[in-house]
């Protein structure tokens, strides 16, 4: 991981290890599980789909106040100021991956940046991180299986029932619904 | 209706009857009816929620050419384009109802544009027309009673329940979601 990251794999998990809960931590050794399979199928970079695995949920527990201070000095758009942790931790969880490890790669920004609202275009790695997320084997609801089975053999599909499902499941709990969700949706339709 | 518009309400009728298959028409009347029980419940003007539900569905079954020349010709915003009748017989429609009858009130413009994707904030003659159109006597889907009892209670809810359940059914069928709709749903949460 020299290109990329300055510090080791391991040295890496030392950190996720004191940043999260064990529970998420657990998690997101899975992302990195289903990442690196994704990875295989569709001819990326492993290593690139386990350091964007790895950081994706990195700012997860990052508090609040935290973020509403770097959306002010990154000068982010403020409308995001009217959002929450959901989606904090990717779009300005991207900056704090950035700042605290020197990982300038966009590749692996965007996967993170994406991996909960998704995008009108993502690379490939981002699409397998946010697919992984999703479905790594840990996660158990209705229609997950049809999902992680899709996800080997149409990816673009996959990702389209993602955003339909998460689209289905905010509105079920009414809790708002990131209006970035609905253009991943609108345009991984076909 | 001498203020508002140019014509009686019987020559509109016939102007309707030209325009509409019969099916709409008749929507048209009960959506009328619905709109006059609201707007006698929540203190507006009969005379503005008649005008308003007639005019709803004026431009519905004006081609896609016609919407399409209308968008270049007003200099609306060009991503209308890529939509489709749905949304451009009430955006546009408007325009077209402006221009063919000469009405100008701003809030029974508005409510044609809002009538099927809402708004942040509606003028009440606009929420009526937008659950009116919802909610009359000839609609038959799971949950219409529900909506038709709160509409006399509690009118933002029920607008609450319509742009949660149109978000809904067309995920469902796997239909393009208007990101308007999605800022409505929001937004009328509370």
């Amino acid at each position: 991981m020299n290109n990329i990251m300055d510090i080791s794999r391991d040295e890496l998990l030392l950190k996720l290890q004191g940043n999260l809960s064990e529970k998420r931590y657990n998690h997101v050794l899975r992302v990195e599980t289903k990442a690196i399979q994704l990875a295989t199928r569709w001819g990326i970079s492993l290593e690139k789909a386990s350091i964007a695995a790895l950081l994706h949920d990195y700012a997860k527990e990052v508090s609040d106040e935290i973020f509403l201070q770097i959306i002010d000095n990154k000068k982010m758009d403020p409308e995001l100021k009217k959002w929450n942790n959901g989606i904090w931790h990717g779009v300005v969880g991207a900056e704090i991956v950035k700042d605290d490890l020197n990982i300038y790669d966009e590749d692996i920004l965007n996967s993170i940046r994406e991996h909960t609202i998704g995008n009108i275009y993502m690379c490939k790695l981002s699409q397998i991180i946010y697919i992984a997320d999703y479905i790594e084997d840990g996660r158990d609801f209705p229609g997950v299986e049809l999902v992680r089975e899709l996800s080997f053999e149409d990816l673009s599909k996959s990702i389209y029932l993602k955003s339909k499902q998460l689209i289905r499941h905010l509105s079920e709990q009414d809790k708002k619904i990131y209006p970035d969700t609905v253009i991943t949706y609108n345009n991984w339709r076909n």
